[in-house]
């Protein structure tokens, strides 16, 4: 939908990185007037919901430089250029768990921070992950621990707020909607 | 917590705007090599899920610039400095949509990019809003419609992606685990 658009007049590219590219535009607003607008690009990321066949959540904690901390979170990566979601989602989840999937299921799709940013996170559901023989490579500059935790155990962890990540909260809300435990029994 | 913590070797300043201030920073990796990290600060935001005493969820529809396109979200506005986030939530469901509200209940805080971004959004839930006698006005550079939906319509929007956007989604999945429609009979 186009509603309220607003028409650029100029856009300054600010800077162009690995992760993000950062734009300042000038823009006429509905009413005739102008204003800037701060954006930055990024190809997009997919998230996965790893349950193990015993039912549990398969998180990852990483250190996050832009909150100088490590927090946990879904296994999650950058979506690649002209890369179909679902490859990402297994790929990801390969690297960062050292499990893998054949029951891949679509849950959501939404942007971020659509104030500032055009990051849109696709979400998936993995069932009855397998552990993977040999562990596969992920990226050079990423330190990943695993931390296997059951639906209950995953509520506690957001009610004190050592989940706070908006895929994650989402995720656990998710599975809490989805009638657990009887989500990952085999049918 | 400061597992696998990356120390700045070096920070670079990229851009210092009026919603986004943007870095690159060096760091020294757990592994003793070193890699970039481009981050974005950026001061918090907070948003409203509004239920009229109908029990209507009222929505805001928006242009983002970000996206080239409008799209559907609950009230939601950028945390002003040393401002309490209950402060900027009753301040922006005001502006935005014309109602107010006596009964402010804090849902949850995430971080809506991490990878990428230092947002917190912190997400409350106003019950029995009550429409203002008169408009105040937001900020001159924002057009904004007010759309009302039960949770039912809602719920459509998302499963139709018409909702795609992390606090919308998670606020209307929220409002599905309350067990409504008994969350807005006064009691």
């Amino acid at each position: 939908m186009k509603k309220f658009e607003e028409k650029t007049l100029d856009s300054q590219s600010i800077y162009d990185g690995k992760i993000i590219k950062v734009h300042v535009d000038d823009v006429r607003l509905p009413d005739g007037n102008t204003a800037k607008r701060e954006r930055v690009e990024h190809s997009g990321a997919v998230a996965v919901i790893p349950i193990t066949e015993e039912g549990k959540i398969v998180f990852v904690e990483q250190y996050r430089k832009p909150l100088e901390k490590s927090i946990i979170e879904i296994p999650a990566g950058k979506l690649e250029q002209d890369e179909a979601p679902e490859k990402t989602a297994v790929r990801e989840l390969e690297e960062e768990t050292g499990y893998t999937t054949h029951e891949l299921e679509y849950v959501a799709s939404f942007y971020t921070s659509p104030g500032f940013a055009d990051e849109l996170m696709h979400i998936y559901l993995a069932k009855n992950i397998i552990k993977l023989e040999e562990t596969i490579a992920g990226d050079d500059d990423e330190f990943i621990d695993i931390i296997e935790m059951t639906l209950e155990e995953a509520e506690k962890c957001v009610k004190e707020e050592r989940i706070h990540d908006a895929k994650t909260n989402y995720a656990v809300l998710y599975l809490a909607s989805l009638n657990w435990p009887h989500l990952n029994k085999r049918s």
